[in-house]
C-alpha cells in the first residue's frame, strides 16, 4: 500500500482536528457587560486554544518526520496509526473540557479535566512511540539503521509516555501549571526528538 | 480522469467524517452533580466514538485497498464512490443518535436508532461490494485477475452486505452487543479481506 | 503555480462541504412522540441531505474534469476558482435552510429559502462556466481545441446557467418540484458535458 | 522534510478554515417575522462571510506563491508556518464575533471585535512576512535572488504588518469602513506582490 495515501489521510484528520479548536471560541456580543469583559473571563479558551494548536501542530510536524522512514506499509502500521489520530482527534473533546472547567469548575471538576485531557496526550506519546518502534524496527530489519541508535531514538522520542502522566499529576495540582508544562513539552518535540538526521537536500531538524 | 484526485477527494472526506466525531463528545464543568458523573454517564457517547472511529479508521484502509487496484477512473466509478462516501458521512449522524438512544431513549427509540446505524453501514457494505466488483472486473477484462480469484474476492471482501444487516437485527434486542459485533467486523476487516496480495515493495496486509 | 495546489485546495474545500451537510441532520431519542416520528418529520432534511450530496459530488466530479485541462494557473483563474467555492460552501447553508422551511416555514418562507438554494445553484453555474472559459480559451489559444468544439462545450456545459435560475423558479411554486429537478440537472452533469474526451488511458466518461 | 507535506496541511487547514465560515450563517424559518425579514438583518453575517472567503482565499493563493519558493523545509520554518495557520484559523471565530457585534452589539463591542479581527489579520500579515524573509533568504543564500530584490519583495509583501494595524483603526470608528478595507487590501494582495515571476511554463502573476 502507498505511504502518498498513508499521508494525505493523516494530513487530512491533523487540518480538520487542529482548525475544529476554534469552535470553542465563542462570544455573544451585545450581553450586558459587554464584549471587552466576556474576551478577558474567556483566557482559558484563547489559552487552551493556543496550547492545543501548538500541540497538534507539532504533533504533525513529528508525524512527518517519523512517517517519511516508513519503509513497507502494512496494515498494523496503518491500525497503530488510527490509534494515534483517535487519540489527537479527542484533543478538541478535552481542550474544549478543560477550557470550560476554568472557567466554571470547582476543584474536582478541574481534577477530572485534567486527567482527561493528559490521558489523550499519553495516549497520543504512546501511539507514537510504537509507530516509531514499528517504523526503526523495518530501518534495523534491512540494515539501514544501527539497533544502539534505535534505542536512543526510541528514548528521546518516548519520553512522551514518561512525561505526559507526569504533567496529569501536575494538572491534579495546578491546571495553569499542566498548560505551561504541555507547552514546554511541545517546544522540546519541536526540535527534532527522532534520533535520525533530517538532512539531505532538506534543512537539519535544528531550529537556527 | 485520474486516480490522484479521487483519492485525495475521498481521503478529505473520509478525514472530516471521521474528525466530525469528536463533536458529539461535550461535557459541560460546572453543572451540579460534577464532572466525574458526567463523563461516567457519556459512555455511550465514548463507546459510540471508539467504535465509529474504528469503523470509518478500517473503511478508509480498504477504500486505499481497493481503490489502489483501479485501471479505469470512468464516471460510473466515481458516482458510486459518492454513493459510498454518502452513507460513511452519515456515520457521524448515526453514531450521536445511537448514543443519545443509549442515554436517554426508550426501548422503541433504541431500536429506530439501531436500525438507522445498521442500515447506514448496510450502505457502506453495498457501495463497497459494488466499487470492488466493478474495479476487480477491470482486472479480469485485463487479464490481472482470474474470475475464480475474483468470486472469492467478492465473496470475503463482500461479507458485510450480509452480516450488516444481521448485525442491525442483533441491535433490535441489544445495542451494547450490536457495538460490540460492529467493533468484531471492522476487526475481520482491519485484515486483508480484498483476496489480492498487497505485496510488492509493500507488506502482505497481514498484521503481524 | 502549480495545478496540483489548485487541486488539493479545492478537493478539501469541497470534501469539507459535502460532509458539513451532515451537521443538519440531527434526532433527539428520548424526546416525547419517539424517535421514529421524529426521523419521519425529519425527511426534509433527509431528503435535502441526499439532493446536496449529490449536487456537490457532482460538483467535484465536473471541476475534477475541467481544471484537468488547464494549461496555465494564473492569479485570474484562481480567484474564479474562489468564487465558485465560496459559492458551494453555501451549500450547507442554503441546504438547512431550505430543510427547515420545508419542516416549519410558511409559503413565503419556502419562497425565500427556494431563491437563497438557487441563487447559490446559478453563483455555482456561472462561476463554473467563467473557468471553463478560460481553460478552454487557453486550448484553442494553444491550438489543442477548435474554435467550434469550444462553443459547443460552453453551450452543454454552461447550460446551468439558464437552467438553475428556471428551477429557481420552479421552487417559488413547489420545493419539492425544485428538490427532483436539481437531482435531475445533477444527473445531467453526472454525464460528461465538457465537450471533450475524457479517454486516454482513463475511461471515456460514458457510465456504462 | 518533504514541502509535499507542508503544502498538503497548510491546504488542509485552509480548506476547513474556509470552509467552517459557513458554520455562521444561520437562519430559523418558521419563526415570527419571516424568512425574508430574517437574511436582510443577518447583512452583517453575509458581509462577513463574503469578505473572510476572500481574505482566506487569498491567503492560500499568497501561501502558495511564497511555499513555491522554498528551498529547505526546516522546523523553524514549520514553526512559522504553524503560527502564520494559527491567526488563519481563528479568523472564523473573529468573523463570527464581528457579524455579531455589528448586528447587536453596542458602540465597545464593535471596537473589541474590530481590534479582535485586525489583530489576527496583523498576525496573519506578520507570520507571512516573517516566512517569506526566511524563504527569501534562502534564495539569496543560495544565489538565485539578489538582496534588492528580496528588499523590494518584503516591502511590497510585507505591507500587511503595517496596513492591517492601520485598519484596525479605522475598525475602531466604522467596522464597515473596515471590511471595504480589508476586502481593498485582499484584492491588493490578489495581484503578484510576491516580488518573484510566477512564469515558468505557468501564468504571469497578473490578471488579464
Amino acid at each position: 500500500m502507498s505511504k502518498t495515501r498513508l499521508e494525505a489521510f493523516s494530513d487530512g484528520v491533523l487540518a480538520v482536528a487542529i482548525t475544529l479548536l476554534v469552535l470553542d471560541l465563542h462570544l455573544e456580543p451585545g450581553e450586558p457587560g459587554g464584549l471587552f469583559a466576556q474576551l478577558v473571563a474567556a483566557w482559558p479558551s484563547l489559552a487552551s486554544y493556543i496550547v492545543s494548536f501548538l500541540v497538534i501542530g507539532v504533533i504533525w510536524v513529528n508525524h512527518h518526520a517519523v512517517v517519511r522512514l516508513v519503509q513497507v506499509v502494512d496494515r498494523t502500521l496503518l491500525f497503530w496509526n488510527l490509534v494515534l489520530l483517535m487519540f489527537v482527534t479527542a484533543l478538541p473533546f478535552t481542550t474544549s473540557t478543560l477550557a470550560a472547567a476554568l472557567a466554571g469548575g470547582d476543584r474536582t471538576d478541574l481534577r477530572v479535566a485534567a486527567v482527561l485531557y493528559g490521558g489523550a496526550m499519553t495516549g497520543v506519546a504512546v501511539g507514537f512511540t510504537v509507530l516509531q518502534a514499528r517504523i526503526t524496527g523495518q530501518l534495523v530489519a534491512s540494515g539501514q539503521m544501527d539497533a544502539a541508535t534505535r534505542r536512543r531514538s526510541l528514548l528521546r522520542f518516548g519520553l512522551g509516555t514518561v512525561v505526559y502522566p507526569v504533567i496529569t499529576v501536575v494538572g491534579l495540582f495546578s491546571v495553569v501549571a499542566m498548560l505551561v508544562a504541555l507547552a514546554a513539552l511541545s517546544l522540546y518535540y519541536l526540535f527534532n526528538q527522532t534520533g535520525t538526521s533530517e538532512t539531505g537536500h532538506l534543512g537539519d531538524g535544528e531550529p537556527s
